[in-house]
C-alpha cells in the first residue's frame, strides 16, 4: 500500500500551536484507458490495481461482459496508459453515469442469497479494519466483494467509482460467481453505484454510509437488498429485506 | 430544503431489535444540461439550485467566463432539462476531469488575501452547523463561498462536484469578486476540485477532510492555500502557508 501514500510537508495547527511536519496523503494518478486501440478516456485514481480498474470500468460501461471477451491487457505504468483489447465489444465510452444500461431485474429477483445481521456486523468490522490507506490518509474509499462474512476481494481508491470498478474487474478476471456475493463499501450509494452492481447481478450491497432515494428505488426495482449505515450492531435495510434473516434461517 | 429529502420505508436493526420505520434519504435527480441548443450532458444531482449548478458546471468546463456571457437560462423542472444560451462559447462538454484547463497561477500568486486559524475554526464551525440535509440524511456534501469567517453562499448536493459547481455558478451570477473569497467544503480535495477553484481565481480552499497528493501539488503550482482536516481548533496547511497569519496580521 506504501506507493498509494505520499509524504508531504505541512504546517500543523492545533489549539494555537504551529509545527512543521510530514503528513501522509493519498496519491492520485491519471490512467488513460484505450479500448481496442481506438476510443479512450482518462480516469483519476489511486495507483493500485490499475488492470482491474480498467477492466471493471469497461464492465460498468457495459463494454465487457465476461473474462472470455478480454483478449489482451497492456499496462504502461510509467506513461499511465492501459490498452485493452476485447472481442465482441461494440460502441465506445459514455460520459454520463445515467448512460449505464438498466439492470435485468429477473436474474437478481430470483436469487436466493440470504444474510444475517450478525454476518453484516462481523463483515463490516473486518472490512473497516482492512483499510490501511484510509487510516493513514483519510482520503480514500474502500470496496470489498464478500461471501457471507468473508472478504474475497478488497480495494481502495480516492474515488468511490474507481474503488468499486477495481473490485468488479478483479471479480471478472478471477471468475468469481457474482450471484453468491455481496458488495461492502464505505461510500454513499447514489444511483450510479447501484447500477454497477445490478449490471453484475450482485444481489446485496452494504454501506457504512447513506444511499440516495434514487439508489434505493433502483435497488427496489432491480431486486437488490440495500443495507445502509451499517455500523457496529446497527443497520438500515432499504430494499428487499426478505434477504435479511437470522443465522438459523440461512 | 424539504424537497431535497425523501422519506422511505426501512427496516431498522439495532442490537437485535428490528423495527419498521420511515427514514429521511437524500433525493437524487437527473438534470440534462443543453448548451446553445446543441451539445448536452446529464448530471445526477440534488434537486436544488439547478440554474446555479448548470452555470457552475459550464464554468468548471471552461465554457463560461463571466455573467455577461450568459444570454438565457431556461429550466424545465418537470422534464429535468435546462437550456443555457451563451455568447462567445466555443466547443462542447468534455467528459474527462483532467480535460479541465490548468489554472493561471500568476493571478492567484499575487493575491494578498490572508486568513487566521481563528477565522478558519469559526468559519468551519458555522459551516458544518448549516448543513441541514446532511444532518437529516448523511447523504450530501456541503460547499460554501466565504469571506473571512462569513458564509456568502452555501450549497449542498449528493455529489461534491455538483456542490462546488452550484457555489461557483451562484458566485458568477451574483458577480461576487472571487479573489477576496475562500471555499469551504466537507469533501475531500482531489485534483478536480482544486482545478475548479483555480480556474475561478479563488485563493484559499478549506476542507474538513483530506486532499490527494495531486490536489496539493496543483494547489502549490497554482498559488492556492490548501487547508485540510479543519476540525475544531485543528487544521493542516498543505500549501502556500504564508496566507495563514494571526488576526493582528490580517
Amino acid at each position: 500500500m506504501e506507493n498509494e501514500i505520499a509524504r508531504l510537508p505541512i504546517l500543523r495547527i492545533a489549539h494555537g500551536d504551529i509545527s512543521s511536519t510530514q503528513d501522509p496523503v493519498a496519491r492520485e494518478t491519471t490512467l488513460t484507458v484505450v479500448l481496442n486501440n481506438g476510443d479512450k478516456t482518462d480516469l483519476l485514481c489511486s495507483p493500485s490495481k490499475l488492470e482491474y480498474l480498467a477492466v471493471g470500468f469497461l464492465c460498468s460501461q457495459g463494454l465487457l461482459k465476461s473474462k472470455d471477451e478480454v483478449r489482451k491487457i497492456e499496462l504502461d505504468r510509467k506513461e499511465g496508459v492501459i490498452h485493452i483489447e476485447t472481442s465482441g465489444t461494440t460502441g465506445g465510452f459514455s460520459n454520463a453515469e445515467s448512460g449505464v444500461l438498466p439492470p435485468a431485474p429477473g436474474t437478481i429477483m430470483s436469487n436466493h442469497l440470504r444474510i444475517s445481521p450478525r454476518q453484516v456486523s462481523s463483515l463490516m468490522k473486518n472490512f473497516v479494519s482492512r483499510s490501511s490507506t484510509f487510516k493513514a490518509t483519510g482520503g480514500v474509499h474502500s470496496v470489498a466483494l464478500c461471501k457471507g462474512e468473508n472478504i474475497l476481494i478488497f480495494s481502495e481508491d480516492i474515488g468511490r467509482h474507481n474503488a468499486i470498478d477495481k473490485v468488479l474487474g478483479e471479480r471478472l478476471l478471477k471468475n468469481i460467481p457474482p450471484e453468491e456475493c455481496s458488495i461492502a463499501t464505505t461510500s454513499r450509494i447514489p444511483s450510479g453505484m447501484l447500477l454497477k452492481i445490478a449490471r453484475q447481478n450482485i444481489p446485496i450491497i452494504i454501506s457504512k454510509s447513506a444511499p440516495t432515494d434514487l439508489g434505493v428505488r433502483l435497488a427496489e426495482a432491480a431486486g437488490i437488498t440495500l443495507i445502509g449505515f451499517a455500523r457496529g450492531e446497527r443497520m438500515n435495510v432499504y430494499s428487499h429485506n426478505w434477504r435479511v434473516v437470522t443465522d438459523r434461517e440461512i
